[in-house]
């Protein structure tokens, strides 16, 4: 069905019968600005400030170094991993959260990359956020591994001498969704490993990492996940590894017993072993104030709210714009996360004019426009709104 | 000059004449609590928590993704790398915050490996703090570097094979403090390159990482400098290797310029090359606070009061408890960091009864107690009721 006769009123409409409309008062938001740019950075949880602040008040400023095991700040990046585990289709005890999606790409890899002994070669997914091939490479070069740029996703190129493959389960600039589980799959039969990036797909729809039988998988939070400014990223392990990885960097926070300040490294024999230095805990504490919002939901339901509005919103700019914006997200919803991206040689322009008239939107070098759509907060009369005013920009800047 | 004959009014006297007595103010402390574990985690600078609430309500709240640019944040690891750099002796533009101090060790080391490809030995100092042998260990195994450690810190076993030597500056178990000029000297009169982790002795006494020659050096913030729990570490490279380092793991925000989303990763030609992954951006914001506290007074004045109550301590201690505790801390002010340990058969339960008493200090497995010196913060009076509380506690364990 074509929406050529959606209306604002019919937007209103959708927002008064959306299940998640209530979800959207546990986040603050400034006033009269259409935000779909949760995909860079997530909006603020209420209860993300009154975690902070209990932290800051009683644990640290009260507590001080007891609370390591009092506040239960020794368990927080396996506690969190828990609490996660639901959003990403795992079980307890096989997610950990801890530094940057960059160094946790260098543990998958390096971890990988000793599994395989035999094995010399990284397929490392072009369009993956690029931080992740930087990762990709400082991790396989001291191993004289090989890097292998993949080009086209569909044309995985697969033989005995790949160890792992990294890719990027949504394309950050097309918004375009791989197929996880046969990409796992056929990964698995030529014996290699598979490490996803969910990014750009956690908190955005149900993701199935243990049932899709993935190696390894990492991902922020915070983006969909709302979890705040450079919150801790997150790092899957299937528990066939959590004896045998052997990821670097190693730290304390790996160590089977930290507190025997032993000078000898034992890995802790479970998902603990990818844990490296001592936490910042203080974006644990945004992040506790996060997942009690998630906690409060399912995200099947978001994925249904996310395709409905994805899709209004191509319909809609369609509509008014025509060709005038190349539309390089897939029209499919079953290939396609929760952004829609055209190309348009005045990307940065336009995403400057969107902001000057409050719809905040973001480009990526040279000529992509993104628009996030974050279902928890994110409204149909917002989709209206942008709708409305990427037309009026856009033909603005036709004219000019 | 023996302190047989101090009172406790005399250390109230001192505390009346403290040049840092107006710092304390600057904290807030539990009620009635003797605090000497900030070298384990600093205590709460008040200004931490309104930056940390105003990174919250204005940054991410209403500035949302806008703040990367207009609220400072891409440049928050320089900014506070360069309010760090008078605390460590060293100029702008040479330390960025970022990752944890087991990261930043494998930064160092990778890079050091790199930049002497001819040599193949990493010399670890077994006092080290383990995470940072652990740490070492990683980075060099994949290049096939040999780890040997130093068992004794005077007499270093440098030859043409040894390409870095990692070192902690003050002993985290004993206090004791190592000479920085001279071993970094004789460090390079081999052509090796000389890391010290510093964690111990940042903001307890004056740093000359600059002036020493240092080739590399590697913090927390959490301990004296206050930064709160899990705060983010700190890594200083010398100007010479800005150009030529190559760390891993590589990460966006190392890149010469990350938002050209390049493919090809190219280091920045500056420190930042050596940062990594989104950094943590709440666990910044308290830093903030704490480094306003920091640029209210000097070191220089810090390190005199440390010297004074680390020594008022050992007599205090002495003449209540004679040999029944055995000092590990260098009696030699000139030598000794800003904490005083002991060993004892029953550490951890004299550490739980002096809890148990309102004084904390930590105990390091097997037999050490440590009681750390902030100057910032303890008073002199805090200094008295420790030592006469550990005599307390010490006297009852032995008769019981």
């Amino acid at each position: 069905m074509r929406t050529g006769t959606i209306t604002r009123a019919d937007c209103e409409a959708l927002d008064r019968t959306d299940p998640l409309a209530s979800m959207r008062k546990h986040f603050t938001l400034p006033a009269d600005l259409v935000y779909l740019d949760g995909n860079s950075l997530g909006a603020l949880p209420r209860a993300a400030r009154a975690h902070v602040g209990r932290m800051i008040d009683d644990d640290w400023g009260q507590g001080l170094v007891r609370s390591w095991m009092t506040a239960g700040w020794y368990e927080l990046p396996r506690t969190l991993g828990d609490r996660l585990a639901p959003l990403l289709g795992t079980g307890p005890g096989q997610v950990v959260v801890g530094d940057s999606t960059s160094v946790n790409v260098f543990k998958a890899v390096t971890a990988a990359l000793r599994l395989r002994p035999d094995r010399d070669v990284v397929v490392s997914d072009h369009a993956n956020f690029p931080s992740d091939l930087y990762a990709v490479e400082s991790a396989a070069s001291p191993h004289h591994a090989e890097v292998r740029p993949l080009i086209d996703p569909d044309r995985l190129d697969l033989d005995e001498r790949v160890a792992a493959v990294v890719m990027g389960h949504v394309d950050y600039r097309t918004g375009a969704m791989r197929d996880m589980a046969a990409v796992t799959e056929r990964v698995h039969r030529h014996g290699a490993l598979m490490i996803w990036d969910v990014c750009h797909s956690a908190g955005a729809m149900p993701l199935h990492l243990a049932s899709c039988d993935v190696d390894f998988a990492i991902g922020c939070t915070y983006k969909y996940l709302n979890g705040g400014p450079g919150a801790p990223a997150f790092l899957y392990a299937a528990p066939r590894f959590h004896q045998t990885a052997e990821p670097s960097p190693q730290g304390w926070f790996g160590h089977a017993d930290p507190f025997a300040f032993d000078t000898r490294y034992t890995p802790a024999p479970s998902v603990s072993r990818f844990l490296v230095g001592t936490p910042p805990l203080l974006a644990y504490a945004a992040l506790e104030g996060s997942l009690e919002v998630w906690e409060r939901t399912d995200l099947g339901t978001v994925r249904e709210k996310s395709v409905a509005q994805t899709s209004l919103f191509i319909d809609l700019v369609e509509e008014r714009c025509g060709d005038r914006l190349e539309l390089v997200t897939p029209r499919d919803p079953s290939v396609r996360g929760s952004q829609v991206s055209y190309r348009h040689p005045a990307a940065p322009a336009l995403v400057e004019a969107l902001g000057e008239r409050g719809v905040i939107a973001d480009a990526r070098r040279p000529d992509i426009l993104r628009f996030g759509f974050a279902p928890l907060y994110v409204t149909y009369a917002d989709v209206w709104r942008a709708a409305e005013t990427l037309a009026t920009v856009a033909g603005r800047h036709d004219r000019a």
